[in-house]
Parts: structure tokens; C-alpha cells; sequence
């Protein structure tokens, strides 16, 4: 069901009337180490995750390291420009194989005694194996993990045999084209150490109802309640925001690049939590892009990435700082409510309290999250 | 049974005969998990400890957030000059209230949507909430914890229903009433955080035999062995010790200001403990107070007050920094011993050892203590 | 056996076939707690471990503290000259007694209360105890632990009664004769602290399969292919490899001391791991010695002592940091990629690999250690 770019308005208001039995989750989703090993296990380790960008290798031999649910991965362009994901583990004694977090090589080398691997994980070098019996190289190939790519994002699973990422998508097909994804690049990535829960930090991305005391500058620009909702239910979240006349989400107000694609409304923002750790935001002449990363109950790393259009890089008038800079002072207010939160969450006064009308997202994705963990 | 200032002197005595079976507790007491889980469950979440002084609540409007058993709380004094203590938590969503320790407020509102208290708890301001049925603001008050004053200093408990804090201080009725305490001010407070388990403070204040060792400046304007008890055995323990001639307990040895109150002898201090969690050190004209907030078994936050008269802030010749750096010196002395006994009482080669004629006050303590242990 | 500095080359080869079967540990020996507990209680608390060597102790009076499975204990030469190993814990109150890492003193006095032990561990002082009913002192003399010499190296041993150490060290007896490592004296220690399994120490030092990879300058002058084993099994395994010709293990490639003893062939350096905690490195003008201290499956602390005859220590041409310089570059470049392999073996990836023919001393000390584990 390819929706249009201004999204066909199906349930596009707020809940008029509100169910009184709509409530946060309780403590121990926030605190229990035997739920964030659950989370780990269930959600981390068994659906596909953002891991990042296909601009981020551009050419072959091109590699770049992640952690997904404790693992290093290399992920890598091999030389037939096919991308692969591999554990950052020597089949040999077990070394790391890249301790950088990218680079760019036409083979990978492991530091300890000089077992390579192609860029495929094909084993093709090992010093001095030929000497043992019944040693064969094409049984010591780097472990492969499943990766594909939606939009131009990579997305790698580490279950066995996951349903393939396109069907996952499905229910999207389309309904970004207009941003033209693919072909974006980065201009900037600002990492966040977060003392807060995971979960807390899609329940903050989720509602506007916090706008007007902890984003004054947002809340000048673009009214908290403008915000409407097109996507209510399932792993994939969100609606949009007005943003005023002669207003933007930048310092200066001003647009700070050439639109990304053919945005028909400029004076629109797309906002999207993409489960389990995508937070996809969509504006005229950007695109932004958290990478969520629980590390801990209490803990959470943040990779915010701000994607424009190539031919933006070379104009004049380009200034991504002025956007970057705006959602680098957003995103740092959210982050310190996360954080009150998780400390008065993990109280023994806390009980779940009641979500309000404005809070119809959140308590969606409370509800999908639930299915993996109960 | 009120007692004079200078202390009917029932045991005025140390013991002279004393039997060999009085012992150090056992090595668990001081690096178990699960008895300092007891403790913080049986003791500090059950029982009346000290947090405060009034005189930092001076106005309508004045709070402080301290934290007990791990739970952060905010004490206040309301529009009817009625000191509250409530839980740091929003009933909306779990929030933090209040980051700071200390400020001023008309109500106590939430960071994250505004959902705002009145200083009496009772919820005032929720955004949107009408809209939800079944919602009553009455429902979704702050919290309350239990609260009290005993000679100016607040207590609080956390237990439901506890008996009141003056039973609980009833054996010290009017005993202390020469100091002023109620309307003392604080010059000063220092933080201090020690390696060491809190019961270690408590049997190191409770004794002068390790003060030629360790006190090398207090040893000689105070003999250790002038130390005589008066309180030898409950939640009460202590005694006094004598000032030599000429000498005082500061830098200088000269009084550092004006008495706190009318103290018949100016040449004797006194040392009590008041389980759990205080330590009150009466010299005449300065009065030195200790919170000792478990942490871990192996780790105590301890804030330490100097409480002065006062009109002794606006005598020409008030000088607390004299006691003060005295009294910092003193404790630092103390926290290095007891972080050492810390330490070799880790060792799988500590047994209880055999306290000395001058230890019988710990051993008291250690008798009390396991009242709620075993 | 004594045998001769030049080895006897009973097994003076690598071996040419190799079976397919000897593998790398599992997984759980390199990051499980309780593996990481039974190591502690079974090798650390019951064999003897290097703690120092005799020169630490020139003096009577004289004393150094070390940590041995979490212990911490005095090592000191008394009046009589004997060398004694107590527990660094005050038998009064559990204090530990000395803080410092080496000192001199003709007493131990304990800081808390003044307790006073005897270089020989006897309690000669304790104020105050003789008023306390059946107090003796000869109830509270510091535990001891046994300890013992051989080749001027100090061991320890914290198993009630264990086999003597001259036992233990009688496969080796007379074969380091030529060293003179009794009467040697340390120029230089060196601390690392290195985050991987001690056990991955062991391993990297018994190969230079990793050679040419990791020591470019090493490899130069001394060929990765000239290692061959003298002791292929049991607690003590090893062997020597050649140095080229006009080079040396030195930064300048020159003899930075004169010889240690008569070394017949100044162009070899022997390599031997004595189970559990020695790296013993043998040079024509220097002995190198690690001490490996496990502080959790994660992390080892590394003493590096670098030896020299004492006449040495008075020639002009000393230049003892011409071999520590070399030897600390070498070390890093060693923990560097230990630590890669820490990482990577706490992968989920991870599985046992092949040892090559050039990892059979590995091999050896895998299968020693297993005996105490499993």
C-alpha cells in the first residue's frame, strides 16, 4: 500500500476520547537486567536493525564496525560491490580482526598471526596451517550475519534465517520515495551517552505533549499541537508536525540546504520510530536519523546522523550546522528528561501513570514492544 | 527523665573488669550484599533518620532533596509553614522532579509535561487531562513520606505507619536543651565519601583508644582517657570528654564564637550516636553534626554540619573555619582508619578480634545493630 | 635432572605432523566469574606463586606487600634473617596494617590502635588488653603464610601445608645455574594493566607464530622460525630461539650489561612459563621476569622486573634502559593483541580454532591448566 508523500489522512487526528486504562509500563521494564537480557535475546538479536548508511561505503573494500546486541560486526563492500556483515572474530585464536570503526582495505588481516580473509570472509590466507592434518581453509570462512538494505539503509539480523527485510518493510513501500534516501549523504554524526532506558527515548520521540516546557525554541516554530498521526499501530510509528510560515527547524530559521527530493509542502516535518532502533525524521531539505543502542537497563548510546541531498554539498548557501546545531540543542533536552525519568522510574513510589490524549503513540508502541517480552 | 547538661554521671565510669568474650562482628556484617540489603530495608527504610536541620527550610517555599534507602525525597515547607517530605517521582510519568539539592518554589512542577504540585503535595496543574475519562487529579498526588522534628533536626521514615519520632527520643527528653539546637544555623557542611562501611564510623566515634594514634592534635588539648559515658547501651550511646585548661577544640585553640547557649563548664564536649544514622558532637559553642548514608557495604557518604548561635554570625570575632579545619582535619584521620579496617576486614584472614576496656561503647552499638539483624 | 645451559635437545625440533585434533579453549575459560573463582581458590590460593625476589629484602627490617588471590600480605626479613609472609591484617580490629608497597621498619604497628607485631609476626604490644579477663598474647600473632625461595625468586603459597617448593621446582634443579639469579638485582619494574585473561598472556608468550606480525624489530633480530622447545609438558615449558648474529634484544642491538653469569652462547635467549604466575626470560646480560596477577576474567595486572648482575650496575657502559625499552615496546605490542583476543573470544562467534604446529607449547599449557579445572 504505497502512500503518497502528504500521506492519505486515515486516522489523521488525535484521539478525541481517551481510555483511562492507558498507562506507562511498569518499573521493572526500565530496570530489570533479566528484561534487557529478554530485550537483548528477543528483539536485538532476532529482528533486523539500523546498523546504518550505504553511503558510509561508497567504494569496494570500503568497512565499517558496529556492536548489535554485544557483537562486533564488520560490515563490508566485497569486490563484486556485493555488501556483507561478518562477526569480528579470527577463526584462529578468536582475535579481533578491526579495532577502528572504518576504514578501508581489499582484504581483512587479522593483527595476531596474519590469518586473512577476503573481502567475502573467505579464508585465503593461514600461515603454516598446511602443515595439519586434515585442515581445510573453506571450513574456517569468517561467520556471516544476514544483511540487507531499505532505502539506503543497511539493516543486518543476527537471527538464523530471519524473514527477509523487504517483506518487513512492506507495509511502507513507497511512502518515502519522495526524500530519495538512497542516494543522501551525511554531513554530520554527533554520538549520545544517554542514562536512560531505550525505551524511554521512543516514548519521548513519540509525543509532542513535552514541547512547550522542554523545547521552547520547537515549540516557537512548529505548534506541539499540530501534530497528527498517520501511522497508529505496529512496528512502524509516527505522523507529522506543521512548521510555521517563514519558520524552519533551524538556528537561523532558514532553510539550510537544497530540499532533498520533490517535497510538495515545506512547511511539513515527518516524524517516524521505525522498530526496534530506527528514529526516522523527515524534513524539506533533511533527513535525520537516530541509531538507538541499549547498553545496559539504565543505559543507552545515541548516533544521530543528518543526511542532505549530494548536489547540496557543492551550492553555496549550504550550511548543515545550522540544522545540526538546532537538533544537537533538541535532542540534549530530550535526552536529560530520559534521564529524570529513569531516575524516578526506578523508585519504589513509581507505579505506571496514566498517559494522556497527546500520548496515543506512546502507548502504541508500548503495546507492539510487549509482544516480544511477555 | 530530663537530664542536666552536665549529665547525671550513673556510669560515669569506664568498666574496669571486662569480659574477654566482647568481639569485632563478624566479616559479613561489613562486605555482605545481602546484609547491607537488610540493612537498608530493616533500618534505613523502617526506621527515623536524620536528614535535615530546620533552619534550612526557613521559608514558605524552601526545599532540599536528600536521599534514604536509595529514594530520593524532597522535604518543604508549605504556604502553612508545615514541613512535608514527599518521594522525587511525577505521578504522570515517573519523572525526577527536582535535579537540584536545594532552591525555592510556589509549586513543585515537572520538567517533562508540566504536571504541577502544590508544596502540599495535592496535584494542581495536569495539561490535557480533562480529556480522560475516569481522571481525578485527587488520585495523583505526590507521595507522602513521614516527617518530624526533634530539637530543630528533621527525620524522616519511610515505613507506613511508625511509631512517633518523639517516643522514639523520649529517654533524651530536655537533655540537650542548654544547646539551643532548634534555632542553631549552619556555617558550614563538608562532604566526605569513604571507602568503608558505615558501622565502622560508628565504632570509630564511639571510642578514644585509637586517639593518641590517629589525633595527634586532639590527643593533646583532650586526653583520651578522660572519657567517660553516660549513655551505655540502646539507640543512644555516648558520653564526654574534657578540654584541657586554656585549650579548645579548633585550629587556634582559642573559642571560635559565642556559646551556643548557657553551658556551665566550657572545658567538656560531648559525643553522642543516634542510631542509625547520626552522630552529635556538643561543644560549647559550636555544635557538629554528622549523616552517615550508606552506600554499599564497602562505601558511606557522610555530610558533616558545623551548627553556631545566631548571633554568633555577627560578632566581630566569629571565626568557624578555626573549628572547622580542625574538626576536617580530625574526621579525615578517622575515614583513613576506618577505610583501612575496610580493608583488612575483606581478608579471608579477619575473625572477629577482642575489643579493649576503652571500646565499650562499640560494643554497645554492635549489641543494637544486631537487634535488627539476626 | 640437572641439565646443561645449552638445554639437552631431547625434543629439539617443532613437531613436522601435527594432529588436526588440539584446539583453542572454550569460551567459558577466558570469561565465566565462576571459572575465574575456581582458578583463584584451586591455582592461585593453593600453588605457590611468584611474589618478588630476595633483593627486594637486602636489609632485615626491610619488607614489600603483594596482593595473591585477592590477599593482600607483608613480606619481610625479620632480626634473624629469615623471610616471613603474613596476612596484612590487624588481629585486633582487622585493619590492615601497611599500606605502603615496600617500606623498612624494626616493628609492625598497626595504625588504628598501635597493636605492635614482631618482624616474626609476634603480638608485643597492645595498650591496654592486659585489663581484659583471659587476654594472652600469644593468641593474636599475625597469620602467616607459607613462603619460600628458590633461585633468589620468593614464592608464596596460601594452602595450609603444602608440598615443599623445593620439590615442586625439582625437575629444573641446577638448569639456570649459569644465570646467577640468586645474587641478581632489578633495575627497572614496569606495571601493566591489561585488559584480557591471564591465561591469553600464557599463550602469546609460548609462540612466536605471531612474530613477524606483531614484533617487526623482534623478528629482525631474532628469527620466529629459530624457536625450538626444551620442556614440552607440565607446569614449566619453554625452549630458546637464536639471536642474529652482531644483534641483540636491545634498542641499539648492542649489549647494554655484562653478562650474567658464564653464558656459553651469548647469540641464544631462552623463554620458560613456570605455572601459574612466571615468565622467566633468560639473556646473556639480563633476566627478564613477568609476574601475572589475574584481577577478574577480563583483567590482568603484569609486573615486569628486568634483572642485572650487581657488578653491572657500577660499569660505565650500563645502559640496563636499552633493553627495558625494547622489551616494553615488545610487551604493549603483546598486550595489544591479547586484548584483541579478549574481545573477540566473548563473542557469540567465537568457537575453539586450531593451534598450528607452531602453537604446541599453547597447547601444552592449556592442557597443564585443565587438570586443575576441570
Amino acid at each position: 500500500m504505497p502512500l503518497s508523500q502528504t500521506v492519505a489522512p486515515v486516522s489523521r487526528k488525535t484521539t478525541e476520547t481517551f481510555g483511562a486504562e492507558s498507562k506507562t509500563l511498569g518499573q521493572q521494564y526500565f530496570v530489570s537486567p533479566e528484561i534487557f537480557a529478554k530485550e537483548q535475546d528477543r528483539i536485538f538479536s532476532k529482528q533486523w536493525v539500523l546498523v546504518g548508511h550505504q553511503s558510509q561505503l561508497a567504494e569496494v573494500g570500503d568497512y565499517f564496525v558496529v556492536v548489535v546486541a554485544g557483537e562486533s560486526l564488520i560490515i563490508v563492500r566485497d569486490q563484486k560491490s556485493v555488501i556483507h556483515a561478518f562477526y569480528n572474530v579470527c577463526r584462529h585464536r578468536g582475535t579481533r580482526l578491526k579495532e577502528d570503526t572504518c576504514g578501508h582495505g581489499s582484504a581483512i588481516r587479522c593483527p595476531y598471526h596474519a590469518w586473512t580473509y577476503g573481502l567475502d570472509g573467505r579464508l585465503i590466507g593461514a600461515p603454516h596451517m598446511d602443515q595439519v592434518q586434515d585442515f581445510h581453509r573453506g571450513d574456517y570462512s569468517l561467520h556471516a550475519v544476514n544483511v540487507a538494505v531499505w532505502e539506503g539503509f543497511i539493516f543486518t539480523n543476527l537471527a538464523d534465517s530471519p524473514a527477509p527485510l523487504d517483506e518487513w518493510f512492506a507495509p511502507l513501500n513507497g511512502k518515502f520515495s519522495h526524500w530519495n534516501m538512497p542516494i543522501l549523504r551525511a554531513a554530520k554524526r554527533i554520538d549520545y551517552d544517554v542514562k536512560a532506558n531505550w525505551k524511554l527515548m521512543f516514548q519521548n520521540y513519540s509525543e509532542c505533549y513535552h514541547c512547550p516546557g522542554v523545547h521552547p525554541m520547537l515549540s516557537k516554530v512548529s505548534p506541539y499541537d499540530s501534530a497528527e498521526n498517520d501511522l497508529t499501530e505496529g512496528p512502524f510509528l509516527g505522523g507529522f508536525m506543521k512548521i510555521n510560515k517563514g519558520a524552519g527547524l533551524t538556528m537561523s530559521g532558514q532553510a539550510c540546504a537544497l530540499p532533498v527530493g520533490k517535497i510538495e509542502n515545506l512547511q511539513e516535518v515527518f516524524y517516524y520510530s521505525i522498530f526496534p532502533n530506527m528514529l526516522l525524521s523527515l524534513h524539506p531539505e533533511y533527513v535525520m536519523v537516530h541509531q538507538l543502542w541499549p547498553q545496559s537497563p539504565e543505559r543507552t548510546l545515541i548516533m544521530c546522523d543528518w543526511f542532505f541531498h549530494p548536489q547540496a554539498f557543492e551550492r553555496e548557501y549550504f550550511n548543515p550546522e545550522d540544522a545540526v546545531q538546532f537538533w544537537d540543542m533538541t535532542n540534549k533536552q530530550d535526552w536529560r528528561v530520559c534521564e529524570l525519568s529513569q531516575q524516578g522510574i526506578a523508585s519504589r513510589a513509581y507505579e505506571p501513570g496514566p498517559y494522556s490524549p497527546r500520548e496515543s503513540i506512546p502507548a502504541a508502541w508500548d503495546g507492539y514492544y510487549l509482544r516480544f517480552i511477555t
